[in-house]
């Protein structure tokens, strides 16, 4: 039930990013299309990767994410960007499936570091990473420069 | 005084991503290598790359970095794992330098995030950042999964 995800999943994948973006009270930010998630996912030289999870040929959940690398240990890592199950098909193991692919995958290529960031108020989520041996890298804090800051920097 | 790195700078880089790998209290968490730096820089489909200061053919400062995802926007983005310039040569905005060269090829390519994590007690970075219009992404945590964990979550 849980595969890499095909072209033909990409329109279902599109609205798993919207229903989770929705959760996050972010749904306006979602620019993404179905053609631009094509060209990135699917083109010569992917550099972002997808699973699902497939129950009966419908697509109820996502895993998206690309290689992160350590300059410390000098290796690559997974970090996971999106990860979503439908509420209609929670609590029946989906989510963790795709978390185990994950890591089965980095234990197979020898990425010592999988990760992902999690919003500090969604407890649910945080209990249940917790609950599998992730821990929060509380000591630090992501920046981030866009839009004009970006343009003037860059300029 | 910019530049990509080339082969032959590698020695050079190993040596400041442990200096500052030890102002970051972690020495002993530097396992990369020469070896595998060339590799994963300068391999057949590189995924990580890297900016370095040149003084008088001597490197004295880093930025490496590798491409992340945005599925919100559907694009990529730029990362930046390392930033360090040796202390005898700041305050003559290398560090800068490296960062507007970021911004230069984010702009460029499309890129609409540029971003890093930064250690929370690290002030005189982040003042350095908030400077240059960097917005700390304070509602979000790294959760990472390692070692055992990782191994009993993948098997």
């Amino acid at each position: 039930m849980i595969r890499p995800a095909k072209v033909g999943d990409l329109p279902e994948i599109l609205q798993l990013i919207k229903d989770l973006a929705i959760y996050e009270k972010a749904e306006h930010e979602v620019l993404a299309t179905v053609e631009e998630l094509e060209r990135t996912l699917f083109g010569e030289v992917p550099k972002v990767f997808a699973h699902v999870v497939d129950v009966d040929g419908k697509v109820v959940g996502i895993a998206i994410w690309f290689l992160n690398y350590s300059t410390w240990l000098g290796k690559h890592g997974i970090y996971l960007e999106d990860l979503y199950v439908q509420p209609e098909f929670r609590g029946q193991g989906f989510g963790l499936a795709l978390l185990k692919e994950l890591a089965r995958i980095c234990v197979e290529r020898g990425y010592p570091r999988f990760q992902w960031w999690v919003l500090d108020w969604n407890s649910p989520a945080i209990e249940f990473y917790s609950s599998h041996g992730a821990v929060a890298m509380d000591e630090w804090t992501v920046h981030r420069i866009t839009g004009e800051a970006l343009k003037k920097l860059g300029s």
